[in-house]
């Protein structure tokens, strides 16, 4: 196979491509001028080389530290520990400004028939942290897909007590923003209502 | 125009329906026997004749009684009033099987820059209904798009003391069925870490 | 089951119309005066009593005649028949403005594994129709679906010498109003080489 | 700005990549292997550098020769020459395996409003090709959208005589492949009923 076949290959491999968008990437890069080329692949480069996963919340960070901003900032509120599935979670959640507390990212969701969640999510990890720093509430922020719902669940059974004597929250359910009630499902609704204010 | 082309037009009025799928609507029928087509117009007739708007809560119900099944059910919180914008809202409510109040049909929303409230929305009447029941809860349940967060400061505003002295809540905001987070607006996610349990 | 959900039931039926949108129908009835719920019904009825199944193309028409306004149209070229699935296909035809002969509507197509065409489409009446006319050019308008593709190959079967001696056509393949070559499929793009000109 | 956020932001220009999607791909390529990340870029240079731009017909191409691989063969047909807009169009012919001729890329097509085609196409580059080679029939393959129509007059008007005496055809026009005369446009009938055989 010649190298431009090979390229559009990895380009079908990236999250959401098809061949299609493959071959059209490539083209854009052969359209570029050599300066671009070079300046992308050094950036690539750099980004790896210069990415750690911290050891304590497990989230890429870039920079040369030993852990990231986040767990090194002492102005975060550090009783209280933020679970969340992946990477891009947590910068939604960082996006929102809403929370000022520490993170862990649990590397994924568990499927709801998968028999062994541990290779799935860094379960032994999160209760190791959980036994060291002792946070008076853990936060599960999860999606409420069945995937989402399941490892919530895995998660709130390995923290009872006595491993855990803290506080476990959920994420509150109701209307979304734009939401509209004809088109809403009924366990929104019912949240919704329970969670009226 | 001959009659073929007026019931095309009929339905090209239909909700969601263009002049295409109009055209299919008119073929579907004359594809249909004449005993089909005598069921489904003596039903529109009969529907449309059967249906009164009930004086209390003012939606649609068919039935030959003064006011609406829900209005003059006993074992419905009576100290509970849920405001809706729609029929098709309180449909949706009713299906969630998660209310046991009454109802009260706005029969819109106000567009955010209207000037005159009162000729798109049941206010007065609304504010009669409340003095005289006087519930000790108004819920209200307005889609939170700007429209129906608007007409919901409308009406907040109009049911303020001395007029109304019981409670006004919202339908509480958060994590809708299958959100996924990375997806997630930051008011969502706001209002769900607010409204966390 | 009461009226309404019968009326909504029979909106859920028509083509394209799933149980929500069958529902806000027949709210958008209910919401109409009574003037016209009347002209809507007796449209209905009207449409459906004043039309007919032509004997000669078996397309449905209005009108007391005995045969269609095509039909029986002696400027129409009676030496050219076209071969169509349905009336929505004649209609798209007639729309372009671009044909001036007779047609026959077949009723519909056969599906790839069906063993007997001969309930179908009306096989029978075409080859009746051509023996008793004997038009000069059959054109044989299908949609390039596999079903179309099929049901052409049929009835070019059924019109083989000596039943008849004309010329058998089929529309033109090639690049549709509005196609992207990017995007054009391999055939396409070889019936549109074949078809340059 | 760091890295990382120059990164998602040269992937955000990627050909239909929007900034959500920019950022999946930076954390796609942060989940990598160095080793992964290594043949990535150096496959993007590799690509880049030895593609160099055909002086005969303009296509990219991966080869250390003078002349593409296509322009070079001798059992291609030197008498056709087919006029596309881009290299996914050549490419889409040559999947189609229809065509044995040779190509020229165009560059692109002329907007409707263009004021000066030259700055858009290698329509001078073309018109020396044409009096060098003397082909006997010029395709052009061309979008039948408004601005490949267009594009295509523009190229047709510069390839008159005297200037070129051989002959000059089109794309054959009609349904393209699973088309169903029921949402097809009437141009396109027109041309399928012209180009019927």
């Amino acid at each position: 196979m010649d190298s431009l076949r090979r390229l559009e290959e990895i380009f079908a491999h990236f999250p959401g491509i098809g061949p299609r968008q493959a071959r059209r990437f490539a083209y854009y890069l052969l359209g570029k001028p050599p300066a671009f080329i070079k300046e992308f692949t050094s950036l690539i480069e750099e980004v790896k080389k210069s990415t750690a996963e911290c050891p304590q919340c497990h989230r890429l960070f870039i920079g040369g530290s030993r852990i990231c901003s986040i767990c090194s900032d002492a102005n975060r509120d550090q009783s209280t520990l933020m679970v969340v599935a992946r990477d891009s979670d947590f910068e939604s959640i960082e996006k929102s400004a809403a929370y000022k507390g520490l993170y862990f990212i649990l590397g994924g969701t568990v499927p709801i028939l998968d028999k062994e969640p541990d290779k799935r999510i860094r379960l032994k990890q999160l209760l190791e942290r959980v036994q060291k720093s002792a946070p008076k509430e853990i936060i599960l922020s999860l999606n409420t897909t069945p995937d989402g719902e399941h490892t919530a669940d895995i998660v709130k059974d390995a923290l009872k007590a006595p491993l855990y004597l803290g506080k476990v929250t959920i994420l509150g359910r109701g209307l979304s923003t734009g939401a509209e009630l004809e088109y809403a499902d009924s366990d929104t609704i019912k949240n919704a209502l329970k969670n009226r204010n």
